[in-house]
C-alpha cells in the first residue's frame, strides 16, 4: 500500500522488486525517479563545500518528492513519455519547492523542516537564504538547458505565483482569512508547483495543448486537495506526516480550512476564543489546543474540509477522463485517492 | 560631465537636448533606457500592493541602472541594434540586481540602500525575502518571454555564480580574506551580472560567437574595474556614492582590497589592529577609522588599488577594440575612463 513516508528511493528496485499486481505510481516510476534524483545530485556537486551540505541537508531529508514525480507522470502519460528534459522539469521544480522551504523557514523562524533540524536554525538564516537563491539559479539553468520554452514559462508563472502567494499570506497574518484568502493562498503554496509539474512534464514529453490543459487543471484541483488533506491532518494526527506534529499549525496561529470553517459558525466566545489563539502566541497551549478540537467537532469542521477536498480530487480526476488509459494512469488516479484517504 | 549619481531617466531627453560634441552613453542611450525603465514597470504593476510597492520603494530610488545601460550599449554594438528582446535582458539582470540588493539587507541587517531606508527595516526582513523572490522570478519569466536560450543560460549561470559568492563570502566572515577571495567575491558580486548583462545584451542583439565573447570580456572585466574603484572610495570619501558614506566598510567589518594591501605590507601591531577591528565591531569607531586611514596612506594601499582597477580597465577596453567603432563604442570606453576617474 502506498503511504505518505519519504519516498525510499534507493531502496525502490524498480518493477522486478515489485510483486502486487498493480503497482503504485512511485513503484511504476522508480527507475525515472532516480535518474531524475541523479540530475539534482549532478548539479549540486563539485560546488562549494557549504552549499553543497545544506544543499544535500534538506535534499536528503528527503520529501516525497511528490512534484518530480508528477512531472515524470505527465510526461509518461505524454506521447514521448519520460525524457531527459521531464527528468528535468522535476529536478528543476524540486530545487524551487526547496527554495521555498528554506525561505519559510527563514519567514517562520522553523525549527523543524523534513524530521531534520531547519536549515536556517543549523546553518544560519543567512546561509539558509542564500541557498534558496543557489536553488532557485539552478533550476532557471535547468529548466533554460531543456531549451523548452513554454515549460520555462509555466515554471517562471508557478515561481511568482508562489511568491506572491507568500507575502500575500504575510499581509494577512494575525487574522482569521476568507476561504477564499484561503484557496488564494495553498494555490500558491502547493496547487502552483503541483501543476507546473504536470503541465511542464507534458510538455517535455511531447503533449498537444489539450492534453497540456488537461494534466495542468489535474496538478492544480490534486494540489487544493492534498494541501486541504494536509491541514486536515494537522488536526487529526497522522505519524506518517514526515516532520511534522499534530497541532503545528494551532501552535503557529496559522489559519487553515478547519479553522475557517469553525469561525464561520461560532458564536461569540468561540469567536474571541479564534481570535486570541491567532494573535497571542502566549494562547496556544496544549489546553487551548483541546478546546480548538472541541471546536472543530462541534461545527464538523473536518468533515465539512474532508467534503471540500473530495470536491477537488474530482474534478482532479476529471482532468485526467479524456487521457488514454495506461497503468501510469491508473496508477496517477489511485495515487490521488490515496492521498485523500489518508484524512478520511 | 558624466557622474555616478542616480541616473535622472526622466530629465535626461533624448538626444534633442543634449548640446555637447560628445554625448555620454547615457545620452545616447536615453530612449532604449527608458524603454527598458517601462518594461520594468509594466511586470510590476497590477500585482499585489504590498509586493509593487516594495519593488517600487527600491526601483524608484534610482540606482544607476548600470546593468540595463551595459546591455542596452552591448546590443547597440550588435547588429539588429536594441531589440524588445535587449530591453527584456535590461530588465530581468536589473531585477535580479535588486533581488539581491534586497536580499543582501536581510543579510547584512542593512539601515541605508540607495540613498532610502533600507527595504527590510521599513517593511520587514521577511517582505524583503519574499520580495526579492518575486523579482527574482519577475526577471526569469522576462527572459524565457524572450525565447533567447542563450542569453537565458547566461544570466542563470550569473544568478548562480551571485549565490556562490555570497555564500563564500558568509563562511570568510570575520576574516582578513586574501586578494584571490576577493577577487572571487567581487567577480560574484558585480562582475557576475556586467558580463551577464554584456553577453545576453550582445546575444539579443544578433552579434556573433566572438563578439558576445568580446563583450562578455569587457563586462567582466569593467566589473572588477568598477567594484575596485567603489571599494576604495569608500576610504576615499566622493559625495555622488548614492546612498553611500566614506568609512561603511571599516564599520561594517567588511574587508576590501585596500585593507588586503595594507594587511600584507603589516608589521604585528598593525595585523592585530585589523584583525580586531574585523571580529569586534566595538573596535569601529570614528578614531579608528582615522587610523586605519593612516595604515592604508602608510602602505599606499589605495594607489596599489588603483594600479589593480587600472589593469581590469585596459583589459575591458582591450575587448572593445576588436568591435567596429561607433558613437557607442566611444562612449561606452569613455564610460569605462569616467568611472575610473572618480577614485584617480
Amino acid at each position: 500500500m502506498m503511504t505518505d513516508q519519504a519516498l525510499p528511493l534507493a531502496s525502490v528496485t524498480p518493477l522486478a522488486g515489485a510483486s502486487a499486481a498493480t503497482p503504485n505510481l512511485f513503484e511504476l516510476l522508480a527507475p525515472e525517479m532516480a535518474a531524475t534524483e541523479a540530475v539534482m545530485q549532478d548539479f549540486l556537486s563539485s560546488r562549494l563545500p557549504l552549499l553543497a551540505l545544506i544543499s544535500d541537508h534538506l535534499l536528503s531529508a528527503g520529501g516525497k518528492r511528490l512534484r518530480p514525480l508528477i512531472a515524470c507522470a505527465a510526461a509518461a502519460l505524454s506521447p514521448q513519455g519520460v525524457t531527459s528534459q521531464a527528468r528535468s522539469v522535476g529536478a528543476a521544480i524540486e530545487f524551487i519547492h526547496t527554495a521555498t522551504l528554506l525561505h519559510d523557514d527563514v519567514v517562520d523562524e522553523s525549527a523543524k523542516r523534513r524530521g531534520k533540524d531547519a536549515a536556517n536554525l543549523v546553518w544560519g538564516n543567512k546561509a539558509a537564504l542564500l541557498t534558496g537563491d543557489f536553488l532557485f539559479s539552478q533550476a532557471f539553468a535547468l529548466i533554460v538547458d531543456t531549451e523548452l520554452t513554454q515549460a520555462a514559462q509555466v515554471i517562471a508563472r508557478a515561481a511568482g505565483r508562489i511568491a506572491e502567494g507568500e507575502v500575500f499570506q504575510l499581509t494577512l497574518k494575525n487574522t482569521v482569512i476568507s476561504e477564499a484568502d484561503y484557496f488564494q493562498i495553498i494555490g500558491a503554496k502547493t496547487a502552483a508547483l503541483f501543476s507546473a509539474a504536470a503541465a511542464a512534464g507534458a510538455i517535455a514529453g511531447g503533449a498537444d495543448a489539450q492534453m497540456q490543459k488537461n494534466l495542468y487543471t489535474f496538478g492544480e484541483n490534486f494540489g487544493l486537495c492534498f494541501q486541504i488533506i494536509d491541514d486536515l491532518l494537522d488536526y487529526k494526527g497522522d505519524p506518517d506526516r514526515l516532520g511534522k506534529n499534530t497541532g503545528d499549525d494551532f501552535r503557529e496561529g496559522k489559519v487553515t480550512l478547519p479553522v475557517i470553517y469553525a469561525f464561520e459558525n461560532a458564536d461569540e466566545t468561540e469567536r474571541k476564543f479564534w481570535r486570541d489563539s491567532i494573535s497571542d502566541p502566549d494562547l496556544r497551549d496544549e489546553g487551548r489546543f483541546k478546546q480548538a478540537l472541541f471546536y472543530l467537532q462541534k461545527h464538523q469542521s473536518l468533515e465539512k474540509g474532508l467534503q471540500k477536498a473530495r470536491h477537488y480530487q474530482e474534478l482532479a480526476l476529471a482532468a485526467l477522463v479524456a487521457l488514454p488509459d495506461s497503468p501510469v494512469k491508473t496508477a496517477l488516479s489511485d495515487f490521488c485517492q490515496t492521498s485523500l484517504n489518508r484524512a478520511a
